[in-house]
């Protein structure tokens, strides 16, 4: 949560707030809409979520907010986009380091847990209240799934060409094995979020054993060292 | 799907309806409707499937779907509860038969895919119509999947156990290895049944692999031999 955001709610009280809102370009004022939103909605779920609220949190007038995002659904559609884009972006950076295959993806898997673990609302809003809501919302989610299977399909199958000098695993392979990998982190990103005693580190290197290095291997005791 | 449904669907064109209906105890009319309206609500979806559609295709009068379930809501919600315990019951017996841990969990695996292999209306009932339609449904699905994963949980323990002279896996992180494999499995799930040429055991196999071989192992081109 930005310098931007904590500013808009302090100045909810006082009287520098209709000042404050002129002099703001509309670019950022939108932007802490989206923040309150994602707040809101995270924690309120879709439809209790009021408006009148994320105003306020927002630090902004509700006609304000109607101006600039039209409607409760446009406004819920924009926040699953934005929190959607800086997910995937999140997990892109974690990876972009390169390296060897373990390596990309132990450096992808903290990404994405640290991005979950700090943002719990926009998770939320992302993987449970968009996915519940039936549509149009859950397309939105389905789309930016897709695009993180796809890229974790495609450093599996990087990875696969690195490590072999025959191809062993057939595309089909490597696709649910990407499917896999994304449906497990989705799963441990809520697991880590509801229990405060499992860091993000930790998530990540649950998942991390148990992709690289298999149950099999665990069992006897031998894991995955970074 | 079972003969009892084809009958009723058959019985829905022509006069020997009423005559059936009246020969029928209510616990078999009742499954012919959860039949007829997991269908229905799986390729329809929660709001457009229409009680009109659900009572034809069980072979009943509309009326007799509302004396008997109450609503739409309590008929999805008696869907939801029968498929849940049904595949929670088809994991289970797979299981059952014991060994070592690797056969219990390809047994367990295979006993999954199957399942909602075959009952893919099914499988989008949960996994998909029930998680989008919001509370109470949601809600209902939680506490299956709760049960999933508690089972889970205490097959990897076990087998931990059995492994180990000292063991090594904490609690923690043996409910973290549940939960990856679960949405690993309920990823590969909706993959699988969107996907004609993927069939129930390879899903199976790929996530055995992943699982038990784990992607380093598999990169090396070792894979899990059943």
């Amino acid at each position: 949560m930005g310098d931007v955001k904590a500013g808009a709610v302090d100045g909810a009280v006082g009287g520098a707030v209709v000042k404050r809102q002129k002099r703001m370009p509309r670019a950022v004022r939108e932007q802490q809409m989206l923040d309150a939103a994602v707040r809101i909605f995270g924690q309120r779920g879709y439809r209790a979520a009021s408006m009148d609220e994320i105003a306020e949190v927002a630090g902004v007038s509700k006609p304000l907010v109607y101006l600039y995002l039209n409607s409760k659904e446009e406004l819920f559609t924009a926040c699953i986009r934005r929190e959607a884009a800086a997910l995937v972006a999140a997990v892109r950076d974690g990876v972009s380091g390169g390296g060897p295959a373990d390596r990309q993806l132990w450096a992808g898997l903290r990404a994405f847990f640290a991005h979950t673990a700090e943002k719990p609302d926009a998770w939320v809003v992302l993987h449970n209240q968009a996915r519940t809501q039936g549509e149009p919302f859950a397309a939105e989610v389905a789309v930016m799934r897709e695009e993180i299977v796809a890229f974790v399909t495609s450093l599996i199958a990087e990875a696969a060409r690195e490590a072999h000098r025959k191809p062993e695993l057939a595309e089909r392979e490597v696709a649910g094995l990407a499917q896999a990998l994304v449906g497990a982190a989705e799963s441990l990103a809520g697991w880590a979020n509801g229990d405060a005693s499992v860091s993000a580190k930790g998530a990540a290197a649950t998942l991390m054993n148990f992709a690289w290095a298999g149950l099999g291997e665990l069992m006897e005791g031998r894991r995955w060292v970074p």
